[in-house]
């Protein structure tokens, strides 16, 4: 009997996670039904939403159960179908979670064609967190030409397509990163005008020299005290895509010391998740590949090797230490 | 030489505004010029968004400046006219300020008819208020029929209006209110389903009860531990209009303590100003007065008599002692 390694949620984080909330497991991989195929997961992806899903209760998306496969989406190929819309060998992106091998109905599954963009940046320029990036500018921000776009976790797998995205519209784009590495990425690969390295820098005192015209649109994936320095640079009828809020996850949420600034400045904030924008997808998916094949739109990553490794790569993304998108190779 | 009495604003409050921050004057009337008209002002309308303009330093509008007539809406009639376009006994509304007369051009004045409609509602339901009301109710809110509405400072100028608004919308409506009395008003005279007490009840426990399938739309007056207690209730795609954040004004600005729950449910926050939509007043006060002249929008009235009494009813109407519109009788 074949046999599928995969890792499950052991237990849920009282505060940050720990490696003992996981657990690796082997176990057998059951016969192909018709209608089903086989996939070998290559890549999985790691994400900060998944930080969510370890919690029980009340979010916006199910909590991962206990000792079932984390969350996770993935890429790989076709091993074995009995479904007639794949074939052994086809490239496909899924949700197949962190194992080895994924069975599916080919629902959630999609055929990627891997000629132009290597099968990895399906699990993030072009894929969810490339449209989370896509989606929270053209819904929410909505950048006109000559406005400043903020974002913070410049240098990660969404905040590094929001800021081309914004160069890509005429914008002045400023990132917020921890450390001098990634700021110097940021301006000098990617291309942004300015970044501000959060552990450095006073961040209030910082974006008065990186957005001199103040800021119109701020992408935010971190909450916590950036959030408040942000607030007060703000122009009138500035908008704030709310797509994460990593600096409160672990623990007990970090408040918005002055919610002034919003009836000041008339602000607009908005937080909104991906998967509930799916008729966007396939507009935002030829836009960002055609710019990812192009060159337009760069990327970088981070590569854990081995479905052993995911739990502390984890760990590492939700402390800032990946660089770019956050991969386990399998 | 004729003469005026008005009041000036001696001094900018540091914390809770005291009668001390105001002087009664009396000043002579300067002669009119060409194209200018003398109004007797009959009401001064009272506003919450008066505290902002008494502090120093950026905000949306100009701060008042020290030593010159406190700003407010007026409604009276013409006195004397040099303007074509305005006859003496002309009933009128407009941004006169805390005086007994006022000079103008005829500018930001507007001729009102009061037939139907009595004079001082032009600075309640028919006026500034209403269309705040009406604004933030439909071009931030957009309540469907069938959601659920809920206001702070529910018996005020503004919130009665929201309320009432909701209700012609087919939506359920739940007020906040400070005090058995005006939750009683909010409910027997107003329409509104229900109304909380924030005085008596824990809002949060309370706004289960009051609101079972949740809150869709928000109206906010006032923020602090009130949106706290909203925002944990507020459904999924829910739109906070923030119009004002009264609980923070006086003094350090009130966290919103759980932002968590703008990415878990998805919410926006948007605040707005009034003046900032003039293109909408006319067909907002067209349906306003509609609605009043009918009898379907309903108000109340605090009144103060005699221009020495201003300081102290403003006072007072920022601890929330008036009963719907706080007005001086001059």
């Amino acid at each position: 009997m074949a046999m599928n390694r995969r890792i499950v949620l052991a237990s849920r984080p009282s505060g940050p996670v720990t490696p003992e909330n996981f657990r690796l497991e082997t176990v057998p991989l059951p016969p192909l039904g018709e209608g089903q195929l086989l996939v070998r997961n290559r890549w999985l992806s790691l994400d900060p939403y998944m930080r969510g899903r370890m919690n029980e209760g009340r979010s916006y998306a199910a909590s991962q159960p206990l000792d079932e496969t984390m969350v996770g989406g993935t890429a790989g190929e076709v091993v074995e179908s009995r479904h007639p819309k794949f074939a052994v060998g086809d490239p496909v992106v899924g949700y197949l979670g962190w194992q080895e091998y994924g069975l599916s109905d080919g629902s959630q599954l999609m055929k990627v064609d891997t000629t132009h963009i290597p099968l990895s940046a399906y699990l993030g320029p072009v894929g969810m967190p490339g449209v989370t990036a896509w989606v929270g500018m053209n819904r929410i921000i909505e950048p006109k030409a000559g406005e400043t776009v903020v974002v913070s976790s410049a240098s990660g797998a969404v905040g590094s397509v929001v800021g081309q995205l914004a160069k890509l519209a005429s914008c002045r784009a400023v990132g917020i990163a921890g450390g001098e590495e990634k700021c110097r990425y940021v301006v000098e690969e990617l291309g942004f005008d300015a970044c501000i390295d959060y552990k450095r820098d006073d961040v209030g005192k910082a974006l008065k020299a990186a957005a001199p015209d103040g800021v119109d649109g701020y992408f935010e994936n971190v909450g916590g005290e950036i959030l408040d320095a942000v607030l007060p640079r703000m122009n009138a009828f500035g908008r704030i895509a709310v797509c994460g809020l990593i600096a409160g996850y672990n623990g007990e949420p970090i408040p918005i010391r002055n919610p002034t600034w919003f009836l000041v400045s008339r602000l607009k904030l908005q937080g909104f998740i991906v998967s509930e924008h799916m008729p966007l997808w396939p507009q935002a998916l030829k836009e960002l590949g055609t710019h990812v094949a192009a060159g337009r739109i760069r990327y970088r990553e981070t590569i854990a090797h081995g479905l052993e490794n995911a739990p502390a790569a984890f760990i590492g993304l939700l402390k800032g230490q990946n660089f770019g998108k956050q991969l386990v190779k399998l």
